[in-house]
């Protein structure tokens, strides 16, 4: 069994503000990322899968493959975009990343079995690194 | 005489759109950094000064000094803003990281002899990462 | 539940230096740590603590008060410090990464609940990264 | 009971083919690291062992052994190498970075007895990355 | 005046022999980088030019035609290959990266005006990392 | 013409105090920095040097050659040592990295001719980086 992780890039703002609390708790609690017109961040997304390795490719999991899923479901949609106004998931959510990083759960989980049908390689880890200083992780 | 480098880091977004320039140009010329909402980017700032060093301290440069500096007149309009809406430098200009550099040299050029009113230091380079694919730099 | 890791950096010296060990087996054991004078590194410190995201605010933990309880209980008595002689843990145990990793868990637990006073979020997992080629950690 | 990890660096070429699978198959599968004469990566190699720390030495493990370990059954044979050409493990498997991965990991279980007689410490954990982009783990 | 640097990624091998030097000669001077079989890196290359920003785009250099410059007459020819057994210029040539930086400086020299005919921008560095050990840079 | 930049690490430990100056100043000037027992730095060093390439090996330098002066001269004096304690140069000069710098290029040069005693390579550049934060230069 061996886990294979693969990295991708993407730029993006976003701003942090919730509608179900007050302003002053909003500036208290989100500071300068309640910042009215918004910040952006270089996000670094690791991708964890698992799985048995092939005997004939030597590989756990085709990483053409993995990319494609990974493009087409999250960096197409994220990629220089806005997240509070370009991802439907933030329209009442707040986009922190810890709400990013089970958003981007969500969405290689559901389309994962179209292109991984078998049982194995399985979604492990998600990873999120927001900046140096922060990263976020779901894991299965 | 030697060369000190200070980096520091800055989260902003912007969206890359020129008014002088037709709908379909501006697509064309910047690709996703037009998208309409913009995006972001862990910027890394390094701010090159050069001078002698003074014998008493062994600094060419009281970094502290420094620091106040590029905090007062970069930092605290670029740290958690979006470029266009936050600066008045672009709301006519492109805020291209080209431009944004030049914007930095300008601020603390202009700032400097109220710090530093001697001959030396002198500020002698400006470096802004907008990405780890995307540097820009200017040079005394 | 979501982890997130906030990662800090202090600059402090240390000398490994066994009290109950005879001379001999200290230099054979600890060979240049083992130097008189001490030396130092660049420590960069992970400390991740896992949580479910609150609804209202789309965090697992509030990151400022994360940075306060590490500030106070490990980066202001370690940051700029000489390991062997300002740290009352050593005055016995040898300022190996191993040790500071556990007397930075022990400070951080034993006041986890002054500020983090529910269920959740909890300490989770220190990392002590004391070169790029040793890293060492503890784990819930 | 802590975990280190020590890190190692080394370079070396391969070519992605299987001889079990038709040239099509390989071009379609391996991409460009199907190509003929093969190419090559700036490998690093993370070990990670976990034990109880050892009162008197403050250490969980001895470091030069570990990195004795390390070299004479890994790197002495990887360093500088052509996988395909030089390792008698890839006469027939294919140098993915996933058999390479287990390749590593059965050499150090298998001399680890030999240096590390007791208990502990143990070996825990193999992670090899390949470029920026891609990384393999095997863990105990 | 402004300089812009794109980073671009590429996975080699190569061995490094000379033809014109006998064989213990080889041995004693590029040490391992002379086994048989040959190894390789991760390379990464900065291209940097230099030129006056365009008022209206903002911009010293469209980095789309750069990189479109590259990819073509560099990282098409380079990438996931054997420098050795794939360039022309290494069929008398060593493949040192002292080499390789002249070979891709030339061949983006002699391609340039082809794409950027004006007097600005210039190509102004090349910058060739070979690991994080070794960097080779021409200037113009 | 080519430039070759190789790059060392070493863990050293130091304090800044001028023995010139009166305690209050000391500690206005330094800060942290002053702590009376020291503190200390992974030291990151980049020694550049400049020629033309060798037509037989393809080098502008053998890095041996060059990894030998450095040891000698540098490495083996500040590898795991205190800046103030362990080098004469410290005896009354501050320890600060402008200073190191300096002490760096003055002992490279001296024996720059006993290893390299052509017109080429020559000492180019001397980089010290302290921290992520702080880098200094000295050029020819």
């Amino acid at each position: 069994m061996i886990r294979l992780t693969r990295r991708y890039r993407f730029s993006a703002s976003h701003r942090l503000h919730s509608g179900t609390l007050p302003e002053t708790v909003n500036q208290e609690l989100y500071g300068k990322c309640n910042n009215p017109y918004g910040h952006g961040h270089n996000y670094i997304l690791e991708v964890t899968a698992a799985g048995p390795i092939d005997q004939n490719t030597g590989q756990a999991i085709n990483p053409a493959t993995l990319d494609g899923l990974v493009t087409q479901y999250v960096l197409n949609d994220v990629e220089h975009r806005n997240l509070n106004a370009d991802l439907p998931e933030f329209k009442s959510a707040v986009p922190t990343s810890e709400n990013l990083t089970l958003v981007i759960e969500e969405r290689l989980r559901r389309a994962w079995m179209s292109v991984f049908p078998g049982e194995w390689p399985r979604l492990y880890k998600i990873r999120l690194h927001e900046t140096v200083k922060n990263t976020f992780e779901w894991k299965a």
